[in-house]
């Protein structure tokens, strides 16, 4: 099987990490990768571990020439951008995994009100499947549009739908209070992100109202049946890569420790990125560091009768990249680990 | 004024600690440092940072004359050695402080329970007056002996006095998600504390049951007059210094953002070491690192209801060395900042 | 091709480098690993990022049954421990690969002197290749025991061989001084290692003397064909992976910056593994991170006539564990990068 | 005693240092602190670390008549723009300690041709004192004006004074190994400077041909007399704070290790800030962070009969803000380390 594919927004740390994951697949091959800021150069240019994919020339964004005969791109353009471009990409017969959060939101008026933009191609929003393979892959499968989720979300959903699903959860007692590496506020030039003002320095950046709010309250509503609302609180780590979060909720009904846990590893046995945890063990950034894993533990307070739930991903794989790859993957009958199946790299 | 103190422990991270604060204050004058491990050492054996202050040689644990003559002792102990310690320092006429937990908790059984140890010195627990100076300042003004808070305690009880004493929590809705520094793991040889284990390695560590939670349930009860139960749950930071609390809660009552601003400001208004910050602004453990200080901010969630309060000290001064000195300087009737009154280190 | 391999001495950062490396090829099947300490364990117990291959448990190193059958064993224990392990392994019938230190050297005495220990099997060491496959893949490609060499050496004699050969050093002014991650130090307990103590804490740890001094004079004089002593002075980085190795040298004769630069992209042209970065980049560990590859730039400085020639790799996997899975590869005549092909990590 | 100072050049982190460092000496006044771009802003609006004292308000860089009745004023400006305003200040009556490079160097043509730029008061080169107390002190207590020494000089002057005072260095033979933290490079805009660049990522960043090698150079020079040329290479850590210096060097004339000790130690009996370490102790960044001191060690290897000689210093604070205080306080007469007494940090 040959596959062709091309990367819209290689510039940014997740277009990097798409060229790290498929440049090594012997079945693909990258047709193009776009940038506008270095059309002309190569890759290495951009990002010094690349220096052996030569031959990869970053064309300009706006070159959609480039885009013929291609089986799939990888959109990894900010938001806004990208609403403008999937259309003609998706016109000219590409299947489209958009790593943006363009199209991740059913409703065009909640984009409008979070993102302050008038979504460009609402027609699209009911096409798009949210490509998070573990709750829709049969969706994912038949779909040319995906939009792969935002880091927190993934980490968040995969770690609450084995409770969702069976309306588990006291909906109104969820706290979910997560940790980011500084790679999720990619590569851009703000004071906050220097690292001297980074490192030894965990801080609280957007105690209330973060964007990605409602792709989490969508993504637990549709699979409660119910409109959630959450309380959802994200912190910068002094690390790059990793997502932790800890989810605090009061569950319905009594369950013992062990039968929380079946529930999950129930829940998960066939997904072989999901990994829950023997209990006793506790997830930690470094051990997913660079795979597309994500490792979850269920913790019952027996003093308080709350859960403790925590859930640990690489944002630029199972939380940007990885999953992209995996939702390709799925969307063209490949094996489901295919480019994305190393084991992390620990320490 | 002459002030002639001694520390019990030494060696490890909050000995060393208080000797940095205490070197430099032209009032005190250290008579001994104890330390099973290093006797007969000079303190720049166990610390190079010390290096200019080789008069200071460890004296072994068990010779207690040194005492004879001493104002205050800081002890510096592990818990359980530290109860069999204390009442010998008592009877020789110092006034104690200790950074220990084993004179925090007013019920010895309560202390058994998660300490797992009979009490040694039940009859000093009521004595005892918990050393948090925002909150018991009178007390400690007249104690003879102060029980040090820990640093989780001090970062949780300074972020939520100002609402339990109007009793403005909905109790059944408060979690509190706690991030410390690998410092507060102290000094010793564990595998979990390397490195290479750490870095670019967030990781929940113990996502329920905790030690210090029956301190933490302890101080929220006394101020709001009620049996309080929390969730905690800590998770390590791959950085030495600094704890940053974010506490979750339904507030009991609706005001607007202004008004729950007020009330923390107003409640702080004659604190030196506790800062309310201005709205937008949000704690980070860099801006407090070296120094006596604690951050707040008060953070109110329109779509909710609820409120984030998120609080960051330095687990080794406020939170440890920095509070004991604070501590000393208010039962001898000194300046309260005197040797802690250094900004902090920030990049 | 069915390749079985084992590996002695699995619960250490390295053992843990050759199972990631190893366990997702195809061809390859791990048939042991040992580890005295967590005997009857799964691997998954000893490294929490290999949950996923939780088939692999430990059996004591004793045992040598299991290597029965084994194309080749990988030997990753600690020095004085390896050499009384490897002849048993030849005996068995395997391939060695040894990632000790035990058959680096040629001279017996040598060893001795620096590693305080008698060599325990003497008649190998002419028997023994070193596993440089830049500089030695014919005699390994017939090996039966290969020299894995040291992480140092293997970032000093590719910086320096292309100057070596032709003998274009003035041997008396050549100054290496090199950079290392904590991981090099291995995952046992010592004080210095834990992250409180590195963190922002960059330090010189054995300014003369360090054991890898006689491996990089036997590897530069075997280049040159003179005895050559060197200035080598190591310092600990604070970060998990990598080595950064800076040689300063006078150089014999004059060339231009451009003569330069073709001495070394011509000594490499055909290495897939080595890098010689374009004039204006310079290496940086985290280019390589993860990765076989080693980095390299050469840089006349103008001023003095003399040459800095700056090298990268990451410790664990071209400094270790990576260039075994090389070695190996060459040994079984399969192609030198399986396994070990994957781009570098980055951030 | 009661001193007026202000500080030009408020926002950068040496600014802020400045601030952290006089903001609690009791008998200074801190009459003004300017910024171009954060005029009519407290600098807790720059620095959320100075909370505490908002008190401070930024003065655009114009506005010179905020000069008059100081008795010191820090001029923490970028070079080039350095130069156009001390004159003024110098007029205006003021003692000026300058911590840019515009007048380190004696010669302005130098200047030029490092710095790109013709200077603009060549006539104050001569007068300006080099600041750096440990060697020039006496001339630094009749100065007007001093120059504050830069960070990497200043390690590598105090790291080799004691030999080159003497001749003991063979000077073709000295090479200058130096590692830097983050705030060397300020806190401006660069992607090189991004935490996600940075972390676990040691880089090589100007291997021959850094701007301060001409003031090395001088500094030298004047030490023994002739002139020098050094091979000087800089890297990037990734930490926050502090320079570590590591210079090899083939010595003139042979003594024994305790000789070459001596040397040291007898040269510096009389230094508070600068502390020889014992044999068998080795520098660290993190046992002077935070703090005025340099630590040195100085290293004979028996084999080779080379020196190594280590240093290290906090490069904010002896590299800078420290040192410039120093200055100040021998220029009016002060206890030297009056505001700069502080133990380091650590950990």
């Amino acid at each position: 099987m040959s596959i062709t594919v091309g990367i819209q927004g290689a510039s940014g740390y997740t277009g990097g990490e798409l060229v790290r994951l498929l440049a090594r697949d012997p079945d693909i091959s990258i047709k193009f990768v776009t940038s506008q800021r270095f059309a002309g150069q190569p890759m290495s240019a951009i990002f010094p571990h690349l220096i052996n994919d030569p031959e990869l020339v970053c064309t300009p964004l706006n070159d959609l020439s480039v885009v013929e005969g291609c089986d799939v791109v990888f959109c990894a353009l900010p938001h806004v951008t990208s609403m403008g471009v999937v259309p003609e990409l998706l016109k000219r017969g590409a299947k489209v995994v958009d790593l943006s959060a363009d199209f991740r939101l059913d409703d065009a008026d909640i984009y409008n009100e979070w993102y302050g933009e008038a979504h460009k191609a609402p027609e699209l929003l009911s096409e798009a499947v949210y490509g998070l393979p573990e709750l829709y892959r049969s969706n994912i499968k038949k779909a040319r549009l995906v939009a792969n989720p935002g880091c927190y979300p993934t980490s968040i959903l995969l770690a609450l739908a084995p409770l969702m699903q069976d309306n588990l959860i006291e909906l109104d007692s969820l706290v979910i209070d997560s940790k980011s590496g500084t790679s999720g506020a990619g590569r851009s030039l703000n004071q906050g992100s220097l690292f001297s003002e980074v490192s030894e320095g965990f801080r609280s950046y957007k105690a209330v109202g973060h964007r990605h709010t409602p792709e989490i309250e969508q993504g637990l509503s549709q699979l409660c049946g119910k409109k959630v609302f959450v309380r959802f609180s994200p912190h910068l780590l002094p690390q790059s890569r990793g997502i932790l979060t800890t989810c605090h909720l009061r569950p319905v009904g009594k369950k013992s420790a062990k039968e929380w846990q079946e529930l999950y590893t129930n829940f998960y046995a066939n997904e072989q990125f999901v990994r829950v945890l023997e209990p006793g063990n506790l997830p930690g950034t470094n051990y997913v560091r660079g795979s597309n894993y994500c490792h979850l533990s269920v913790v019952p307070d027996p003093r308080t009768g709350w859960l403790v739930v925590v859930s640990t991903i690489d944002n630029l794989v199972k939380g940007a990249a990885g999953q992209a790859v995996q939702n390709m993957n799925i969307m063209l009958g490949r094996n489901e680990d295919a480019a994305i199946g190393q084991l992390p790299l620990f320490p």
